[in-house]
């Protein structure tokens, strides 16, 4: 039997799409010690911690928790959750993720109206106002808030106005902007909205937060179907996260991944939401310049400043500076993904990553690459 | 904006069902610098996971990680993929765990034919053949190595037998015995298993390592639809888990989860698979000596040495014994679930908390307690 070397992972600032580095206030709560998922003291973290999510995603909805995997789980559980097979929905795709929510709702039974746009662009509302229109059975919409693969920020007050007004539910990707951008899920209406844990939260990756609105409940609960997914069905997920007068056992919380999310949320309220928005704005500013200095130009007109997404120029090969950021300066930054790959950097500002120290360490060693 | 107090979990001695204790060791890993999911370092540690997998599982299939969530999203892994809307298969029912199993194959579109016995029982080679012969279309057979909810041991080499002869495929649930009794995969024919990672393996919950056949991966390539879950979709995961020239990404793996399984496994191989079954038979013969002087006596007729389930004396309030033990012992045992809610506890000895210190440390508790 072989046991490999004693792990010893590298120090990286990870500004990549993700994960973010995570802080040693974030470390040190993920190896404290394991409580039993019934143990009264774990109990009141997880009510803090689902209690600190509502004040992130600025809702008062009680069904707000951390699904027990990655923010790919939270998409599928909103889907599995609100879609039964025959249920017409509308998915806008404009990146790699409005791809696969579509992919997500067939394999859910919907059959999946789309509205498409360039990968890079944002949507307008006529354009949703138009698929609508089309489509005016559907049961959902569902749309990317910050599209991890392009960098484009969606706007989406008035997009919700569009699809609620149609009495359709309204879902939201939120994985790479809550707690980098503004994410108003009660003033937007969002009636379902997941996140990850290893983007702007700057905790490891393992939990999909992900909230539902009375609307979204009410639908929930008028399903014919059971939902098709055990481990991801809300009607006995919420028996856990919300029982009154003792929680029903469904299955085992990832208990340290708990804590980390804990503190990582608590250094959120800690610094201010309204602050830290801003700080990513900042950075994102920052970086900009520094960029376009460098020669380099923007994909999306509408950038999120969570995620950078720029055109590698002609003739570099994009892998072989990422791998010397990588080798010499212990930065991570991430390639492209889908239509873009081999043609795009996709630099993160998110969480802990944030930083003016370093943007200007990134951009000293980009340049230096760059040569 | 409201911040709760400082993470302090206190030190608990978890002989509960799962979680169980959390070595310092596992706890210092988990802590370790986050890495991002395609770095070549992370790799290299995800690649050294699997190969400890399997050799913890005694299985040389390649196919063999650990899914993205907890236990139960491990048994939803291995029914998704293998299990299509139409199939037949058999499930095995002494437990809650065989009645979720049920639960999981409907949801996946199966016919589910059941053999049920009283829980607290193990099945016998001959009700098995005769549920084999009753339904021969059968594609699976799913079965409950270690029942959590009873402490009965199955018995698994007739069995397996009697499976494949018929040409079914063998699926087995071993959350609460891998890594604390034998499971020996290829040689006892089994071709799709799942664990989790807070029981005999003492990492914390997050984890499900599964492991696949050449048999069931034929099963996977013959599928006619799309597995229903998109994030247990082997057919994706292999890409990344197993991809050779580059891994594709499929979502972002939990990576300082990855890290305590690591080094889960590693004490695993430290101290020989041999070594630890040995210790868990000893501390189960240890500690049932002792609850037998107690005046406690076991359910199960067959009863794992991970979980010892025994009957609560007559006129005793469990939950205040286990309320006492919790508060003033700081030791965690479990209650009855299902049938048993109420009437029995349910005491781990896994992994790390199976001591001679702790058993000794529990009788002396429980004693004082019992009055």
């Amino acid at each position: 039997m072989s046991v490999p070397p004693p792990l010893n992972p590298r120090e990286r600032i990870l500004m990549g799409p993700g994960p973010s580095t995570v802080s040693q206030r974030v470390l040190r709560a993920i190896g404290a010690p394991t409580l039993g998922h019934l143990d009264p003291q774990y109990i009141e973290y997880m009510d803090e911690t689902c209690q600190m999510l509502r004040e992130v995603f600025q809702t008062t909805n009680p069904l707000t928790f951390p699904v027990s995997g990655t923010g790919m789980a939270g998409m599928e559980a909103v889907v599995v959750n609100l879609v039964e097979p025959g249920d017409e929905v509308i998915v806008c795709i404009n990146g790699v993720f409005g791809g696969r929510m579509k992919d997500n709702m067939e394999r859910a039974g919907a059959t999946v109206n789309t509205v498409e746009i360039p990968w890079g662009e944002s949507f307008s509302d006529d354009a949703i106002a138009e698929a609508v229109q089309q489509h005016p059975k559907s049961k959902l919409l569902g749309i990317v808030h910050a599209e991890t693969s392009t960098g484009a920020l969606q706007e989406l007050t008035g997009i919700s106005k569009i699809v609620r007004d149609a009495g359709m539910l309204f879902a939201v990707d939120t994985v790479t902007s809550l707690g980098g951008h503004e994410v108003k899920v009660d003033e937007w209406g969002i009636d379902a909205i997941y996140s990850g844990t290893q983007k702007c939260l700057s905790c490891p990756p393992g939990l999909s937060p992900v909230s539902f609105s009375p609307r979204a409940i009410e639908c929930m609960e008028a399903r014919k179907s059971k939902v098709q997914s055990w481990y991801l069905d809300v009607s006995m997920l919420r028996n856990y996260y919300l029982g009154s007068g003792g929680r029903a056992y469904h299955h085992t919380a990832p208990i340290n991944m708990v804590y980390a999310l804990r503190e990582s949320l608590a250094i959120i309220l800690e610094e201010g939401l309204e602050a830290r928005f801003a700080r990513h704005r900042d950075m994102h500013r920052l970086l900009r310049s520094g960029l376009e200095e460098l020669g380099l130009s923007y994909i999306p007109e509408h950038s999120l400043h969570t995620l950078n997404c720029v055109a590698v120029p002609d003739g570099i090969d994009e892998g072989a500076i990422r791998r010397r950021l990588l080798e010499e300066y212990d930065i991570e930054i991430g390639g492209g993904l889908g239509v873009f790959a081999g043609k795009a950097w996709r630099i993160g500002l998110m969480g802990h990553s944030a930083t003016r120290r370093n943007v200007l360490t990134l951009l000293a060693a980009l340049k230096d690459c760059l040569g």
